[in-house]
């Protein structure tokens, strides 16, 4: 008798990770001899935790088609953390209860780094406690950070976001600048790493002014002035694309500037301010600035093509692959070429992906720390290529919301 | 002898404000008989002041169709109010003599209220100075508070990229709301006006709560909690669209929060850092917080069919006015029926255009404060139906920069 699958969604959630559920439940209808049920995890692991487990099989063909175009999480995501066997031993435990319990024999998590470990740990776990699962993790974070594959679905469309609203506003700044703005500042996320930030180079090659603050590098104050400076002279205006996670050489982020408000509250800003406050009190140059924050991630209507394909694909694969028998794996993009773009699917062993960081190589930033370099455009490009929209009613994107019916419980209430 | 025409766009650029331009330029175009070339003023009115008269003859079809599809001011606008007849005497009769010495007799501005008067005035003043010029005022502006005409060409492209932004970012806090974010606050232009604001409101029949801080509504903070906590408790999550414009009883923008940074100075943010900081102090829920700025204006990838077709056709009327003979009026937007949308353009005289604003209407904003009536609803739908995507090359827009060749100058420099 075919086991049945459980499928969470894991930490922030993209504009494409719904494609992946797509691929993942669409694959495994069309396997029923192997696969029973898929069931959702509502809000992530914690549905697979306190047992609300959503039955996907009462959501017609065409909602479940619609994941593919619907950004965000369909069956809601968390933010939760399961550490060390040991550490976390009831919450392991407690998963495998959940998973025998429903005849669960597949496992599907949707997410970065973190997941890729819980996922990787149950795997052995499940065998220890003599209930095997076989566990497959699916790629997905706009932070781009997971080893082996080539992208993370979900990043390739926040960096077509950011690459056309960076074009898009500079066009407008240049329409404005002979008598009033001359800075366009956009702060885009990216704590740690700066593939976000690099996307807004791309719009170098139209003519396009930009300056890129990136995590990987100090804030160097006087080098960034005199850069900027050069780019106003040389072009009336300059664009600049900060991410979150720039800061200074002591680490403090250029966005902890230590104001307070009338309450004597420390007072949270962005960095895009800070940046185009500072541009002003030194060179006097008039700015406008904007903080992306959820709407890069969730920018569906603007999805790269390309990304839609691949979050669509490692969620179908992830199905094959559990049903020809594997186990503790990620499916992983392999860039074949870059022109034509060339990719396929291959197969990452967990323990080699779990806590595994994938850094922006430091060749992919120009020599002078604002800029990309020719390998960085051409590890972006392909990335960004295509569009696919999704279908409009009455003006607004018809994404599609589930019903998200959960299963009657069988165990007892497990504690958060 | 067919007269030459001057074209110029004034204020803050559009997504769609080139469109405009493109009615223009293509409708002259074809009425060689009737207009000789259209010269356009590079960054706006500054370029007839100083004679930097853009040759558009020298710009291919191709071109100039590319404008239909192109954010910003293809050829530069500019923040230059002229005032009135005798405090800007010198520059009114400077734009005459510079019409003259060009021959050109069809004045097409593509502006907002100010614009409008300037316009009025050039007809009036050319009259008496014995060099009658057709003075065309072609509106546009985000704002939407031009009188006479249903909307102003611009805004049904920022409304439509603030709904779509709006549903997309609560789609993404609904899903992490378990246990991460639960409010997403997104700052909004207009300073003076909820139009824009009024557009987030779009979404709430897709089941997204969403409330408004509307300028036109003094902020009641004690109200404002209550709402906020209201519907978090009902869905668990809550979006929040605040109008830049936002402020307290008092007057005093919710962004002026007299906050300082390190070395004392005075700390501009927004509105939106502001109130999420807000919601966390009094109700203690995570947020996140974007603001748009001026991607909210530039958005050409998002832009609204129905207003680009608008703004086109106001471009063409205004031309169309011209040859037959019109002077001193604005093509004006006539809506005949909501559903079907249906819509024609007709005249609306400058003299009852200058210097009046149009409001929203009272009953547009719900009883409480926070959201919008179904009379707002049934005023903006229409205007944010339709897509209209330009064309992509590798991955981004297609967009045009136009080679904005001038011709040489005839008159002696003029001091701005």
């Amino acid at each position: 008798m075919a086991k049945n699958a459980f499928y969470a969604q894991s930490g922030g959630v993209t504009a494409v990770i719904n494609a992946s559920a797509c691929g993942v439940i669409e694959t495994a209808r069309k396997h029923g001899d192997k696969i029973g049920t898929v069931y959702a995890g509502r809000n992530g692991i914690i549905g697979a935790l306190t047992e609300d487990l959503i039955d996907t099989s009462l959501e017609s063909d065409t909602d479940i088609a619609a994941l593919r175009y619907t950004p965000s999480g369909g069956f809601g995501s968390c933010r939760f953390k399961l550490r060390g066997l040991e550490e976390s031993k009831a919450e392991y435990e407690r998963l495998i209860e959940v998973f025998k319990a429903h005849d669960i024999g597949y496992f599907f998590y949707n997410g970065g780094g973190d997941s890729a470990d819980t996922c990787y740990k149950i795997s052995q776990l499940s065998e220890k406690m003599g209930y095997p699962i076989q566990a497959i993790h699916i790629p997905k974070t706009v932070d781009n950070d997971l080893p082996i594959t080539d992208t993370c679905p979900g990043f390739g469309s926040v960096a077509k976001y950011i690459a056309v609203s960076t074009l898009e506003a500079s066009f407008d700044v240049r329409s404005m600048a002979k008598t009033s703005t001359k800075i366009f500042v956009l702060e885009v996320m990216g704590r740690h790493a700066g593939w976000i930030a690099a996307a807004g180079g791309l719009v170098e090659d139209q003519g396009i002014p930009v300056v890129i603050l990136f995590p990987e590098i100090e804030f160097d104050k006087e080098k960034f002035m005199a850069r900027v400076k050069g780019r106003v002279e040389e072009h009336g205006f300059c664009s600049i694309v900060v991410s979150e996670g720039a800061h200074w050489p002591d680490g403090k982020f250029l966005a902890e500037q230590g104001t307070r408000d009338a309450f004597g509250h420390a007072q949270l800003g962005g960095a895009a301010p800070v940046v185009a406050n500072m541009i002003k009190d030194e060179l006097g140059l008039k700015f406008h600035w904007a903080v992306a924050d959820y709407l890069q991630r969730a920018a569906r209507h603007l999805a790269s093509k390309t990304d839609v394909e691949q979050a669509y694909a490692v969620g179908k694969a992830g199905v094959e692959f559990a049903i020809n028998g594997d186990n503790a794996i990620m499916p992983a993009i392999e860039r074949l070429s870059n022109d034509p773009f060339e990719w396929k699917i291959g197969k990452a062993l967990l323990s080699e992906v779990a806590n595994v960081e994938k850094m922006m190589p430091m060749d992919f930033i120009s020599d002078d720390g604002f800029g990309i370099t020719d390998a960085c455009k051409a590890y972006l490009l392909p990335l960004i290529q295509g569009e696919d929209y999704p279908p409009y009613k009455n003006g607004l994107p018809d994404y599609v919301t589930l019903k998200n019916i959960t299963i009657d419980k069988k165990l007892p209430v497990f504690e958060l």
